[in-house]
């Protein structure tokens, strides 16, 4: 998967993907109506408004970029309904052939772990059946509870050919109150040391061609100097960069998440993308036009990160 | 919350949370039978079996034990209709009058946490409407990310009286590899640094009466030296101990996990009580009585507790 990953990157020539993160504010008036107007004020309303709205940015972009990453706690916010919101999008996406990342930063205890890895990436078993649950193609993955919490992921996703990206240095204002710590000793912070798990793990993790593991890593497009460090530990893992554009970084300062090769990194912006017909520079556009505003963001984003790339 | 928890533990002597982690292992084979003949070997039949298993369980001890704690990965790995399982589980443990510990271990950047406290904890906006998703009683939380993570789950907490456990020191074998580690300057590892967190969260978050906050920590029994110095870190701090009977523990090992007053843990047992009919000591129970089994298990682990806190 991540070399289907990285073929539609180069493919589309842009290392971008969209979150797609609906929340109600989001959602144009009249996708609400429409849904309130069937289900009513319910959770079945809200889910059937956030998948209508996914489904006109999938369509709207899906030739353009090779991969999305839905956050599951925008659908899981809503109940089960909203679960299975969840569970149309991605298979929607596939469908589509973009490559999905669920943002479900999963993480326990070993077997705990694998009902997790087997329920995102893999098949559980059921009498003699095995079934897919949800059925990513990556999945996020928070590393605190150290290598028996991850170990799982790599087990499933070597038998489904799949990925993860593995928390080292999230993008968020306190990310650095845990991962910045310095270790005694080491004199390294705790996300270098994270970083090197991810690099240690993704040596026996790469696919049988190709020069990245399908171990990424997530590390926020907001910490550029931690990136520019974490980029040389891990030649050959795949950063996913979230932190585009709403949370901050602009494609100059991204630079240094990519390799010479002009691979290593896909960036996400959600809002950014979702959410353009709320701003100004997309107005014009309407409610109406959320999903031609949502291209128009996303070929303005592809334009800002291919220039910063060949400038270098 | 955290007083209904005490009440419910001082009433039953029981300082005890029963792990509903159902795996098709240990769902007896007439119970699988009956869903697969019903809904055939689908996610549908996986779920109606551990929905049937969980029952027979909580009718059979549901007067012995305060609360319990049902673990969502275990209902994830079988996709929505998992998740539709898991929800029929709460609100039956809640009808049960049981607290309903939600173990997801979430955690994410702000705005995402603030979706997940929302869906397991408080209500969502839909339209005019407010809405419950999953309405748990309290749920874990992953530190990782740092303190802007946790604080939506604390704003929520506030709001609808409820409350969270902290991933402090889990109970798996690798908890040190990152936990254990030493800060620099600091002298202390990284759980005693999350375990002060902890504690300075929760003493914003008292309740009107009471000693104990609404911000607990989870604690592995498997940790009992860990278990002993947080114990005096955190002395308004609530813990939850997993990892009693099948990880390791015993009750002797954990009487240093409560205060002085018998009060401040709370144990959590999951394939112990759940597949008790599956060990040696409980076979006579046979399949059919798996219930009664765990019923018997509970009854032997509230002795062996009650014991040891009365002979330290």
């Amino acid at each position: 998967m991540i070399n289907k990953l990285i073929s539609k990157i180069q493919k589309t020539n842009a290392p971008i993907v969209v979150g797609l993160d609906p929340t109600m504010k989001f959602v144009p008036e009249y996708i609400k109506k429409a849904a309130f107007a069937e289900y009513g004020e319910t959770l079945e309303g809200a889910a059937a408004a956030i998948w209508q709205y996914n489904k006109g940015i999938v369509d709207a972009i899906c030739d353009l970029v090779p991969a999305v990453k839905p956050q599951i706690a925008m659908y899981e916010q809503f109940g089960v309904p909203g679960m299975k919101a969840f569970q149309k999008t991605v298979d929607y996406c596939k469908e589509k052939d973009l490559v999905v990342i669920g943002d479900v930063k999963r993480g326990d205890i070993g077997s705990t772990s694998e009902a997790y890895a087997v329920g995102h990436l893999g098949k559980v078993q059921v009498g003699g059946s095995r079934l897919a649950g949800f059925n990513e193609d990556f999945v996020t993955v928070n590393p605190y509870l150290g290598s028996d919490g991850v170990k799982p992921f790599l087990k499933v996703c070597k038998e489904e050919r799949k990925g993860i990206f593995v928390l080292v240095k999230t993008s968020n204002p306190s990310s650095g109150e845990l991962q910045d710590r310095i270790m005694a000793g080491e004199e390294k912070p705790l996300y270098e040391l994270v970083g090197q798990q991810v690099a240690d793990w993704g040596a026996e993790c790469m696919p049988g061609s190709g020069t990245y593991s399908y171990v990424g890593a997530v590390v926020g497009a907001t910490y550029p100097e931690q990136g520019r460090i974490l980029r040389k530990m891990m030649p050959h893992t795949f950063i996913l960069v979230p932190g585009y554009g709403a949370q901050g970084g602009k494609g100059a300062d991204l630079v240094h998440f990519f390799n010479e090769d002009g691979l290593g990194a896909i960036i996400n912006s959600s809002r950014g993308i979702i959410a353009a017909y709320q701003q100004e520079q997309y107005a014009r556009y309407g409610e109406q036009g959320y999903a031609e505003a949502s291209r128009a963001a996303v070929m303005e984003m592809q334009k800002d990160i291919a220039q910063a790339l060949e400038g270098r």
